[in-house]
């Protein structure tokens, strides 16, 4: 007799190795999955920590915010309804000069928490003070991947790029939960000089490089204009940034060209429906990138611009404003946004064996309550994920082996704390 | 000392009279509210039947479904990501065809569990079988307005008007959760001499009309060419439908005459995002609604076509897709969706003393728990219910006095129950 950790059994499976749904067991040992499959088929002489009872519930991989910038929780409906320009340049820049580290750890938390609620096990994170966000990490067992966000002048080139060095070397792999890749903020914000240090060290160390892409239309009419008329990806591909893949955030205004760099390059294109829509961006061509057999992933945005970090909502989105774009409601099909939500999110960000419900990968999973008014009756679970599924279906979200979240209780967060200590440093930035 | 109902304390209360946030209390009496006030101006001298602390939660009216075919449960996820003609014609219709009375009755109850976990307490219905919707309306507690929704051709129209005349007498005054207004399916399924009649019924009984109306571009088209050029709203107008008032279903494909008319008539617009998005039918122009003062209110449509019946997502998109449509990031301010959502469906569908927080009004409302991360920091809480809310901080929803629903337990349903048998005879008809 062995003891492992838990066993979930009378569960329907959706292990996203393909989207058929069968019944039986899976189990954890440590923060691994030990066991997929019947009932009839599993180990009997072990001792489990704890044994679940999904009841006919449904156990899948849990979703992965492919990008976000979790900090931003201090301007969640601090300045809506205003003009792009106005809230960015108004609104949002002039609160984030207040930020302090320890800020950053505080708010960085309570949108952990709130991914938790939403089934999100990991982020894909661009934000600044990267030790305290890895202190938040580790502390809640959300994996944080950092992903760099350098920007600047010619001037500030040497001083952009010693920093990128540093904290890649730094991060790379610094726990269980956090990691870091190369990136930049943006093209409209980076110099050249910097993008070049930044493709040379990608090449250095062969690792992948993200950045925000085409966000905007004037992002792009921007790029043409300082570069030879070339978008964003094309010079992008010209400074040989690409040669060990990586990818662009929002993704929104691309080019057949573009594309076929994301293709050729095998880069992952990361949607933000959400932002895009509430900062009225415009919708992401996502049924010609997936016909084109570009990697897809979905990020929530940080909730400055969202305001909700929420992959049920995320994937709503995904799905329906492509049938309004190309006026076709056989566009987009659900299963296909359900893979990105989960196996393509992380991928995205490199984490390779955290995507399906496997033996041997981590245990990072959740459990959808279907015994709720939206989810019945039961014609078809994964068009009721994304098609009437909510965060309040989340039963169970659990990382590395870990229960993080179970019915409405945070584990590894004084959530009241959580609250208190986020409207603490909102208050101060607000009168300061 | 007297026994009343209910005491709400230490709340957050937005009364919807305006968008001012006031600290303090809420009784009701039966089923009506009788004090909203501040804690220290409270009558004393009352013992209540229950004191809830709401630890400075939100207490706000419920919403208000203002178009829906509640007992379609059956055909949730049962055939999305089709083009539009192949989802009714193949999928639905023959479905449709195999329901029962009591399949409707217990699919109703299905779809009123969905609305109370939203919030939603009262649902203006299309469908058939009036007395089994009555009797899921009667059971449950939440209010059901049936819309009229004949329809047919120049042969059926002596027993179409005579169907309508007597559905509406029959249940305008059936009970204290039960109404009836005058109504027909749509244009496009409807002969003129049928409209020509449930006009001079709106005469004859001074009441207004209701209908499906220019949900698609197609059927606009076909109006057209059926009609001398005229609009679905030109044509109904020239027969003198709108006498008495009334209103449409979608509003989606509007021209600037039609939006005249509704202005003029003083016709609430029904909005229905989520089904318009998920069955590529378009963006109403809502913002331009707006601006031309045209009454508006927000429906789910039903669960075939949406899927989910969740005011939080219709609330969301009613805003974020004007925003996209207009290419304006300020488009559609979050303040105008909650009216429509709230005050604005009760009042679309005649429930003119449930629109607000008032003493006097009928006790529809709702808690809303401000103490989850996606309402967190309290910067803005009118901004987070539409940004950032979601049915999962549904604490309480109260309709005409009676708490139906409260941490995610139904007060008038053996919930189980209602699963069991709407699954039984979901099952029943897929293999007829």
């Amino acid at each position: 007799m062995i003891t492992m950790g838990i066993r979930f059994y009378n569960c329907r499976i959706l292990t996203l190795k393909d989207y058929n749904i069968v019944w039986g067991e899976v189990h954890t040992d440590g923060d691994k999955i030990s066991y997929v499959g019947s009932e009839k088929d599993a180990p009997k002489d072990v001792k489990f920590e704890r044994e679940i009872n999904l009841n006919g519930n449904l156990i899948m991989p849990s979703f992965k915010n492919a990008h976000t910038h979790s900090a931003m929780s201090f301007l969640r409906s601090y300045a809506d309804d205003l003009p792009l320009n106005d809230w960015l340049f108004q609104q949002v820049f002039p609160m984030e000069a207040k930020l302090t580290g320890d800020d950053i750890y505080r708010l960085a938390k309570l949108s952990f928490a709130e991914y938790l609620t939403s089934g999100i096990t990991a982020c894909f994170d661009m934000y600044f003070e990267p030790d305290f966000m890895a202190r938040a990490a580790d502390e809640t067992g959300v994996r944080t991947i950092m992903c760099g966000s350098v920007a600047g002048s010619a001037d500030e080139c040497d001083a952009a790029l010693l920093k990128l060095d540093t904290l890649y070397n730094k991060f790379k792999n610094h726990s269980e939960y956090v990691s870091y890749r190369l990136g930049f903020h943006a093209e409209y914000t980076t110099d050249v000089s910097i993008m070049k240090g930044i493709a040379d060290l990608s090449r250095k160390y062969k690792q992948p490089v993200y950045t925000h892409n085409s966000e905007t239309a004037s992002e792009v009419q921007g790029c043409k204009e300082r570069h030879n008329g070339m978008t964003p990806t094309e010079l992008m591909e010209s400074l040989g940034m690409f040669e060990y893949g990586g990818g662009g955030f929002h993704c929104v205004h691309m080019s057949d060209k573009d594309l076929g760099i994301f293709k050729q390059r095998g880069l992952w294109a990361v949607t933000n429906p959400g932002s895009n829509s509430k900062l009225a961006s415009g919708i992401a061509p996502l049924c010609r990138m997936n016909e084109t057999g570009i990697n897809l992933a979905i990020g929530t945005d940080g909730p400055a611009s969202n305001n909700a970090l929420d992959m049920f909502r995320e994937m709503y989105l995904a799905t329906v404003l492509q049938k309004l774009k190309l006026d076709d409601a056989a566009a987009m099909p659900a299963d296909i946004v359900l893979g990105m939500a989960s196996k393509g999110g992380a991928l995205a960000m490199g984490l390779n064996d955290c995507d399906t419900i496997e033996e041997g990968k981590k245990a990072d999973l959740i459990v959808i309550d279907l015994n709720q008014p939206n989810m019945q009756p039961v014609n078809n679970i994964v068009k009721n994920i994304v098609y009437s599924g909510s965060k309040s279906n989340i039963q169970l979200t659990m990382c590395n082996g870990r229960v993080l979240y179970e019915k409405g209780e945070f584990k590894t967060m004084d959530i009241e704390r959580v609250y208190a200590e986020a409207a603490e440093c909102t208050e101060r930035m607000k009168k300061e």
